[in-house]
C-alpha cells in the first residue's frame, strides 16, 4: 500500500482523528460487509507517508487474491491506495513477521525555497558535506542503545522495555539537489529516524558531533533536532520469506 | 526560478487569470516600486511546472545581483520562488538568446493509482516497453517538420510560420517505477511535448506506430493523445554563454 500521510494522524486508529488504519478498516467494511481489523506493519507518526506499507487481515472470501487490492481501492481515499494483495499463511503477521524496515528522510540544501519539493522534502539553508555525513553515519550501523536518539516521555511499551535496536545500514544519496538518508533496521524508537536525520544534517552543516560518543552518552540533548514529519517516508518493509502479507 | 504551475494558467499574463508572469510582475513592483515587465524564456501551458525557468527584466538598482532573488522571494507566492539572480549584458534576452530548452514528461506504469506520485506523474495502466520507446524515439531526433505533433487551431505566430523544429535529444529513464521522457530542442510547437509523450506511451504499450513515417505524414490524427499538463515540466534552459539571464 502507498499513502500520502499529510492528512492523517499516522497509521494507528485514534478517537476523533483521521488515521490510515481508520480509512483502511472503513474500506474493508464496505468491501466485505463486516467489521475487519487491519493489522499494520508499523505505527507511523502523524504526517508521515509510506511508499510501501504492509498490513494483514482475516477475511472469508472467494475473491482471487490479486483482485482484493483493486476492489479495496474503490473504497479507499485517493491518498491511500493498495498496490498489491496476496494470500498468506495464518502464521504470517504484518508486524511480528517483519525482518526489517527502511525509512528514508529527504532534504534539499538551498538558500532558496524550492516549490516543487515543498511537500516531501525539508529545506536546509546551508550546504551539506555528504562525505562527512557518510563518515559519521558508519558509527550508527550495528546493534546499539539508541537512547540518545528518541523522544522521551511518549515511549510505546517496546521503547520502555529497551532502547537497543539494530541498524543494518545507513545510505546517503544525492540527486538533483535532493539528499536522501536511508535507515534500514529491525525497529525504531519514537522519533528515532527524525532525530538521526537531524543529527546527520547537523554534521553535514559543520557542527562538531561525534556519533560514536553520542551513542555512548545516551543523552537526547546532545543529538540534533527532531526533523519535521513531511520529510519522512516508510520506504520498504521486508519479510523473511518471499511471501508478503496481504496488501503491500 | 522554480514554480509549481498547478494553480496558474501558464507563464503569460492573461486578463482575469492567475499567471506566473502576473505574480512575478507584482513582486517586481513591490520590490522596485515601479511597473517592470518580466520577459520570460518560454510560454508554458496552464498547469505546467518548471524546475528551471529564466526571465529577464530591466531595473535601475544598487542591490547586489545575488540579493535580488532573496528580496523578490519575499513578495512571491510559495509556489513560485527565484533560485538565483545575476546581472547580464543588455544584449541578453531570456527568450531570444536561448540555445535550447529541455522538457521532461513523467509517467508511472501501474494498474493501481500511486498517491505519492499523484501531483507530478500521469498513470499508465499497462506495462511500458522502454526499449521499444527508446528505439522509436531515435527517429524524432534531428531537424524535422513536427506538424504531426501539434494541436492545430491555437498556433502562436511562430507555429504558423513554420512547423520545423530541431530536437537535439530524447532520453528515457526509469527509476523506482517512474518513467521520465526528456526532450531537448531549439523550440516546441503548441502541445508538442505532450503529444510526443503520448505517442511514445502508445509505442510503449504496444500500439504499432512508426515514428519516422508519422513525421513524414504531417497528420496530427496519426499521433498519440495529448497527455495532461501535470506530467510536464520545463526542466532546463540553456544559453550560449556561461551567463544566464537575471532570475533563473
Amino acid at each position: 500500500m502507498e499513502f500520502n500521510g499529510k492528512n492523517y494522524s499516522g497509521w494507528q486508529k485514534q478517537p476523533e482523528q483521521s488515521t490510515v488504519q481508520g480509512e483502511v478498516e472503513k474500506a474493508l467494511f464496505k468491501l466485505f460487509g463486516a467489521p475487519i481489523e487491519a493489522h499494520g506493519c508499523s505505527r507511523t507518526d502523524g504526517g508521515v507517508s509510506a511508499e510501501e506499507y504492509v498490513f494483514h487481515f482475516d477475511a472469508d472470501t472467494k475473491l482471487p487474491e490479486e483482485r482484493v487490492a483493486f476492489k479495496l481501492n474503490r473504497f479507499l481515499p485517493k491518498d491511500i491506495q493498495a498496490q498489491k494483495s496476496v494470500e498468506v499463511p495464518p502464521s504470517m503477521d504484518a508486524r511480528k513477521s517483519l525482518k526489517s524496515k527502511t525509512y528514508v528522510y529527504s532534504v534539499y540544501s538551498s538558500p532558496h525555497k524550492r516549490p516543487l519539493l515543498a511537500h516531501e522534502c525539508v529545506q536546509v539553508e546551508q550546504p551539506l558535506d555528504l562525505e562527512k555525513m557518510r563518515e559519521q553515519a558508519k558509527a550508527l550501523v550495528g546493534k546499539h542503545d539508541f537512547a540518545s536518539f528518541r523522544t522521551v516521555g511518549y515511549e510505546s511499551g517496546a521503547d520502555k522495555k529497551s532502547t537497543v535496536r539494530t541498524l543494518y545500514s545507513v545510505e546517503i544519496t544525492e540527486q538533483e539537489g535532493v539528499v536522501k538518508m536511508y535507515f534500514c533496521g529491525d525497529g525504531f524508537l519514537y522519533h528515532m529516524v527524525r532525530i538521526l536525520a537531524g543529527t546527520l544534517v547537523a554534521v553535514g552543516t559543520g557542527e562538531e558531533k561525534d556519533l560514536a560518543a553520542l551513542l555512548n552518552a545516551k543523552d537526547r540533548s546532545l543529538a540534533g533536532k527532531t526533523m519535521p514529519p513531511k520529510g519522512l517516508r516508510l520506504y520498504r518493509v521486508e519479510y523473511p520469506s518471499p511471501d508478503k502479507k496481504t496488501m503491500p
